[in-house]
């Protein structure tokens, strides 16, 4: 297709490059023209990604062999740190979607103070548009370079923010408990990662230390109006996909849960990917594997003046590539769906 | 779509039923008009299956609720044994994939002997095609009925069928050591498929007993032509999707398992669906999840004459409602891949 | 040997009755003597639990069936609400630990609140000792009676009771987000507990409504010294064995989760089974797998004035039968940690 | 324990080392002085494994750290390859079970050709006696340096051997089709063996390549009383434990399967370890997981003339740590079983 987005995806030896491929093999507006991994440099993506041989693709490079004369549109899913360099060496025409955690943050203190540096392109830094599309819509259409969100933060934010900007919940001891699949920590060759490391058990990582954290005070903060600190705890499952993120909140005085259930319906009733679930269903991560899907719960709690509100995600879709898509889809305008119409994957 | 084919699927409660929906909601010829399931009756198909929310479906119904005039083709879906009697009631002029094994031995006394009683609609058995579409497709095209082959068939056949007709494999001794993903056992509440009866460990069950054995033997004699009796043992595995069929096979005279590689590149040379792995390559069941693909790998064995074909498929895909709708196309002058064109969702 | 403690075990074809028998058999003080299962009686328990052949064990019988006159002692894992009757109905000189919740409240009302009706041995549930055995020591050694305690409630109260009691944290506000392995729902068959519905996924369940949520505040009640409602939130783990509470508090003012670690490793530090873990590392469930530990970890917060702490075990056994054991040691004067000094298994 | 055996461990920070932690703390006639582990050297032991945290333990050493004199018996744990020099260096009058396939292979020339490179202890490898325990006691209970079998070889010898020495089955074409646990890889952080990549999968690896090959093929030429070359071929497993050998033979003239599962009971009949399970039943790895069991059971075949053999046990005991043991205890007069006693863990 002459007319098709001429796309390059930096970063494809990573699950998130990887699930890039897997979804845009299958969007009409979009020609996979490059692709990069500086140590796979060479080989056919369906050496590193079995999955994905059978479709016409280019073979891995390095990001100095592209040609960005021939690219339209970026996708960066390179590892944290390294991102910044890499963006602000690109042709400033070029529109990019970065996965990682370095433009997230707007604050440059915040960043220097959870990543242990200095930010390298404060100035992008400036320009970027965090990728939350349901609440940030407008934003991401006029962006040329959209930050997509973490994926805790996706899971966390959706079901909060709404509910901050209305006033229906308190910003403060807002407790997060999140639950995320082994394939959130990427595909590098980690001991912790190992089969027999994650399988048939759970533990808490990152406690009170975790990296989304800011991020989603950040977001949580804006909707609040006011500086929110909160608990973000994560846990790592013995599963590859999904995240769950438990969120325990206060009322707002004389609000109950069913308000809570209420405004979420009306705030996401036009949305595509994220649906309220009726009242007393709990959202399962299995049931949007693979999927583009958030599914959020309300719930009364037992203690008076609070309430319990559960969302899950596909941590690589998402929480990930999917949104990164989504993301892409508004910047060049075409509908928003687009290459995300897939149902998930049960069992 | 005014002029989309109005498709009823039977048995939509279990698992192909609706892995069958997953699949249509994104075929753009395809309407579907009934889903059924005799005791979820009345109950819309998200509160069965939570994951397929969100798409505008009718809810579940009774057969005897279905009008058949605003259907143009059916899916049965239906447990073994129940369906012949539910085929031979609907009206003649309907299309029907059958997945169900009712109609995939045409010899009626083999049907007799392995289900313990005679077939209930012998004509139908006699007209049904089996519906292999890789070695069966001019068939498949022609045909108003089709049984869809059983999943282990499917991953079996695949790679034996055109080495026995160019005699390139002998046809005595084969070994079918198969193991599969538990979904293939249904989601009926049963004891030895709870979670705990099945994570972290492997067995084999229905040793020199398992129906699919004549089903294989069938094909394997057809193309060897002359009656086969084989080893088929199937293994249950931990985990949700895939079969992996390790077959174990003698050399023609003279044949080395790089000539048998040739043969199936060849055999499958232009299929979208069956991919033959490069030598010293092993396929991996997690790389075809979700998708109708099977891939094949040959190797040499270590002892002279003998040779070793691997092959995977997705059960629920390949091995199930994926290959019906492959069928469906076929019978409808569909593009063949049409609706089965996701890529494999790994990890 | 002639001076064995004769054991009866009451429901041996479900998980916990398994768990008995498998840490009973190398128990040096005791011989079973008889087991029970209603449906499966006549049986070996090998057919029915094929990992305990190769002992030397009575057949299945029901209960009725049973001599009691060659018995000393009998451990009751029946299903909640059968127990009460078959406990009444037992020669009081028996010992008896119930694995069930039958007596482990108190409190009336509240059981009929919870599980719909009047207790029916109300004699026996004021009689009963609840057999959290760290914190109620001294009366189960003289009880007759022992309620074993569930295994969220074991997981939960060993870290709150010490610091309730001492003051350390607040009674109000406390969050426990608890997680478990899927063998706490036992053997039945279940749609909800099959494989394909639990792995590779994860979802609450019982939220705001789970029976251990008075169980536990029963307990942290009285450490309390007042009524304490709390927020109890299950969910349901893609393995099979494990609990891990993830447990939010506030602190007392002034006080710190270093002040909380310090007391409870001092409650703790004569303790065989429960374990508090070094500043920083948290606990996992995979690493209490098989044996009767309780870790604990303690972390402050991001958020001022709150601290987390996490607690392991594994449900099967310090939450069911391990405990059962450590209960009828003290009853009988038995070393406490006999029959339970197995490490744990990993991976 | 004055009189206790003092033990070292080499290689004490890999999952066979850990296991053999694991059962050795609870052998009375044991006391463990020593562990090493090159790249952990000071570290407690519970910080490596924290499931053996709570045990008396001696911290991590170099090898070169270890004080000999204080050392009566030597598990050697280390990677193979790297095993010869370190057991040459140490004083000959230690007994030694080495976990490593250095000194299984009796035949230097096989040794060389499968491990690239000639062996480097030529004198040990012929004094070395190879620890099938089942099959080889009596050589056992009189040698110093014991090779510990590997998990493949000894699911597969124990079925086979005792059948081929009474000439039941034929030597010629036996087919070995045997399913691993991840453990079996080690906890070397390979990308290979992370979660993502093993979970809701299955496949083949080292496909009429792997060294497991030519050790089960001494065991089985010996047997024979001739060469033999036989198919091996394992696949991966998506759990940590077990390994399942589902072995296809041919009978000798006139023999039928239940011939051969009455000599297997014959030849097992003596035995702790091993049991050979009724007609009709299917071994499970899941029924031996944590043991140092083997459970076997004999099918007919369909095909006229064959039979099948399955055999379970747990890698990480039957299959390396706990037949360690079992040889310890014949070389040091101890009864067989001890400290192997306890039941395997199910679920």
């Amino acid at each position: 297709m002459s007319t098709a987005l001429r796309v390059a995806i930096l970063g494809a030896s990573g699950y998130t490059g990887a699930e890039l491929v897997r979804l845009l093999v299958r969007h009409p507006d979009v020609r996979l023209v490059a692709l990069t991994a500086e140590r796979q440099a060479g080989k056919p993506l369906a050496e590193v990604f079995p999955h994905l041989g059978g479709y016409d693709l280019p073979d891995l490079v390095k990001i100095d062999q592209v040609d960005w004369d021939g690219v339209d549109f970026v996708f960066c899913a390179l590892p944290h740190g390294t991102t910044q360099d890499v963006i602000a060496s690109l042709p400033p025409r070029l529109k990019v979607v970065d996965l990682s955690a370095d433009f997230r943050l707007h604050d440059v203190e915040t960043y220097a103070t959870w990543y242990g540096h200095a930010h390298k392109a404060p100035e992008l830094q400036a320009e970027a548009v965090y990728g939350l599309v349901e609440d940030n819509r407008a934003a991401v259409k006029a962006a040329r370079l959209v930050a997509n969100p973490g994926c805790y933060p996706t899971a966390s934010q959706l079901p909060l923010l709404p509910l901050l900007r209305q006033g229906l919940i308190l910003a403060d001891d807002i407790i997060i408990d999140a639950k995320s699949g082994v394939s959130g920590a990427g595909r590098d060759a980690k001991q912790a990662n190992l089969y027999g490391e994650v399988a048939e058990g759970v533990h808490a990582y990152g406690v009170a230390g975790h990296r989304h954290a800011p991020e989603i005070e950040q977001g949580v903060s804006e909707a609040a109006g006011k500086p929110v600190v909160l608990n973000f705890t994560p846990h790592l499952m013995p599963m590859s996909r999904g995240i769950h993120a438990s969120i325990y909140v206060k009322l707002a005085p004389g609000k109950t849960a069913d308000d809570l259930r209420a405004a979420l319906v009306d705030a996401y009733k036009g949305e595509t990917f994220v649906r309220v679930l009726p009242a007393g269903v709990a959202p399962q991560t299995r049931h949007v594997k693979g999927s583009n899907h958030c599914l959020i719960g309300v719930f009364p709690d037992r203690v008076p003046g609070r309430a319990i509100l559960l969302s899950v995600i596909d941590n690589l879709v998402k929480g990930a590539s999917g949104q990164a898509i989504q993301n892409m889809n508004l910047m060049m305008g075409y509908p928003e769906d687009r290459g995300l119409e897939q149902a998930p994957l049960f069992p």
